[in-house]
């Protein structure tokens, strides 16, 4: 038996439905004004009726309805102007029939007026008579007590990300601070003979460790906090002892390996020896991308990613970016949703059956149309991702995509 | 003359050209490690050739092509292993005609070999003898000196924003620092009579201020530090005092407005009366939002924006965001360009032409396309834009758009 035949490649969609099994981070509290892109981890339900009273959402006149009926430019109907409403204080006075009160938006409706006239289409012939030219609805220009929130309603879902419009909400209802989930700490270990820290120059047949702060910057924007653990060289105690110190430290663990075969060899048999270890992916139909690996050890994640930064690039949008919210208590239908744009493939691209491909794209507008233009250049190139604008997918089962083709773009 | 004559309405384009005449704040230096999302400061060029050596780019054996010419199924080449290069080493065999050289991706390619042949395309017989099936190319599977990054070749440049692939290409040069615009701070001032503290129960006609935060948040995912100054009362003189306070410790200012006639000349009557006071914009030409002003005082961009919460949202996507990353100097082309998708709209819409219309919409995937629902409900529904997924627009000339039109939706 070779060492291929242990080589048993996992499609895509088993590596997406296996991340799903990984449990959540815990959760912390935030002051509201911290808690922007964060993820909520509780539902919330109104407490009050928002708006609490009826609002005017014009500045006019309220009034009852009844009493503009008929009104017109040529027959105006006449109203006694019976006082004004302050902001922010409950009206004094009541409206009767044949009675306007001056309001502005946002105050609050007086007794009795279940309508605003809006400003331009009334007009003040003295302090007390008002001529009115429009016939006016009930509760036209009014927002009615609980008619944005309803008080025990559940407003937002456990999961979701808090945009600002969720911070307005929680604003409104006086919460000022917010149960979210933690984010999770994602360890990074690169391993290589041939890798050396940034800040050294590297020698001759030496590189800096490039793939390390390209993943740092990749789980910051994915919502988690990366925790550098330095190079382990290509020495099984060494990658075994840093891989220990990150399942104490982090909640999840990239090995951002060495690229050959052997070295490859090298991280699996580190991540079998870890305590509790199971390997869960050893190959995914996907290029490139194809010798990535995921193990579960002490219940948390540890990937072995491609040594070529672009390939882990991908291999971290197709993967470890879905896997990363999941953890992060993302709502399931919305795993690696985020960040993917319709455009239409600018001209032919051949593919293999059997395995999805992911090419590199730049989005070019178009008139209306938003194309995606294929980048060349080998996949190792890290210009060519700095060039990109995204990553297009082409099916297992697709020979590949002709010009014009819908596309959906997978942001980078 | 009445008041209404003052009004003369600007369109947003006329807005778009106004804030690009606002400069630049301040650069900052930080660890790379934490220079993601920000803005680079300076255009960075190569100062090495990457790869500094030839790589190869498979797992395989170093050979001169020409010695692999004519080899096939049947009638393989035979080579002489001549040794193998170790990962972050300098090779110290050399390669002759009919020679091959054991090497890993990533490796230094050994003098005299300029191409690589994939293990899967050769067969060592035993240790000093190697088939192999099939012709090389010069060059292939090799990646060249310089054929990444070209030393002196300007690869980065200033005003872009800093993505993973950005921060990789810094690792590769070394930059363990990075030269990037400081995050503007725009100070938020809210101003009514009925607004109180999120943190206070509100009175019966009075309102928590939902604004003030729901513009934090804007304010962080559009990369600015927001820094509340409260709640100025309708008097004069405390919201001018708060905004020279914002003047002095801000770089951009919002007024969140009273939404009332009066509330904002009242704002205006404040702006006008700041040092080095200019007014640019009394009233825009779009619904909602038509109430923005936009001030200039000590060379700061001061806006007063509307007073209803979904109003302000939509003045802040469309005019405020793009100034924020002016001034945070985002490069002029990718002004206010993040963040907007491609959708096709799912039933006709109405509008007034002579106005832009800004409508919210959920995103549907349907099949292969992205629909753009319209969320019908009152303007001021906060409710409606914890719904939505993002804008569209409906231009000044248009009457309205029909179902099927193909729109470009700004995500909330």
């Amino acid at each position: 038996m070779t060492e291929k035949d242990f080589f048993k490649v996992t499609t895509l969609k088993s590596v997406l439905e296996l991340i799903r099994t990984f449990s959540c981070v815990g959760q912390e509290v935030l002051p509201l004004g911290q808690s922007v892109g964060r993820i909520l981890a509780q539902d919330i339900s109104s407490d009050i009726d928002l708006p609490e009273f009826n609002r005017a959402t014009m500045d006019g006149y309220a009034v009852r309805a009844r009493s503009t009926f008929g009104a017109s430019e040529n027959l105006p109907a006449l109203f006694t102007i019976a006082g004004s409403v302050e902001m922010g204080e409950v009206p004094t006075v009541s409206v009767k029939a044949g009675e306007a009160v001056r309001i502005a938006t946002g105050g609050m409706l007086p007794d009795g007026a279940d309508s605003v006239v809006m400003v331009e289409h009334a007009q003040a012939l003295d302090e007390h008579t008002l001529e009115v030219f429009k016939s006016a609805a009930p509760l036209q220009h009014v927002m009615e007590v609980g008619e944005d929130l309803r008080k025990g309603e559940k407003v937002l879902s456990s999961g979701s990300i808090i945009r600002p419009q969720e911070i307005g909400v929680l604003a409104a209802l006086g919460q000022t601070h917010v149960p979210v989930y933690r984010q999770p700490v994602v360890a990074i270990i690169s391993s290589g003979d041939e890798i050396v820290p940034i800040d050294q120059a590297p020698g001759l047949s030496q590189l800096r460790d490039v793939n390390a702060h390209t993943l740092g910057g990749l789980i910051r924007l994915s919502g988690g906090i990366p925790l550098y653990l330095g190079i382990a060289r290509d020495n099984l105690d060494e990658l075994y002892n840093l891989c220990r110190r990150a399942l104490a430290e982090a909640d999840m663990v990239l090995i951002s390996g060495g690229s050959s075969v052997g070295s490859r060899d090298f991280t699996l048999e580190v991540l079998q020896g870890l305590p509790d270890a199971e390997i869960l992916v050893h190959g995914v139909s996907i290029r490139p991308g194809k010798p990535t690996i995921l193990a579960r050890s002490n219940k948390k994640a540890v990937w072995g990613l491609p040594g070529q930064v672009t390939s882990a690039m991908v291999v971290f949008h197709v993967m470890v970016r879905p896997a990363l919210e999941k953890i992060g208590g993302r709502l399931e239908k919305e795993l690696g949703k985020v960040r993917e744009i319709p455009a239409v493939l600018s001209r032919n691209l051949a593919s293999v059956q059997g395995r999805e491909d992911y090419i590199r794209v730049r989005l070019v507008g178009q008139g209306e149309q938003l194309l995606a233009e294929p980048i060349l250049g080998k996949s190792g190139l890290i210009h060519t991702m700095v060039k990109a604008d995204g990553l297009i997918r082409i099916d297992r089962d697709s020979e590949g995509l002709d010009k014009g083709t819908p596309v959906n773009v997978i942001l980078l």
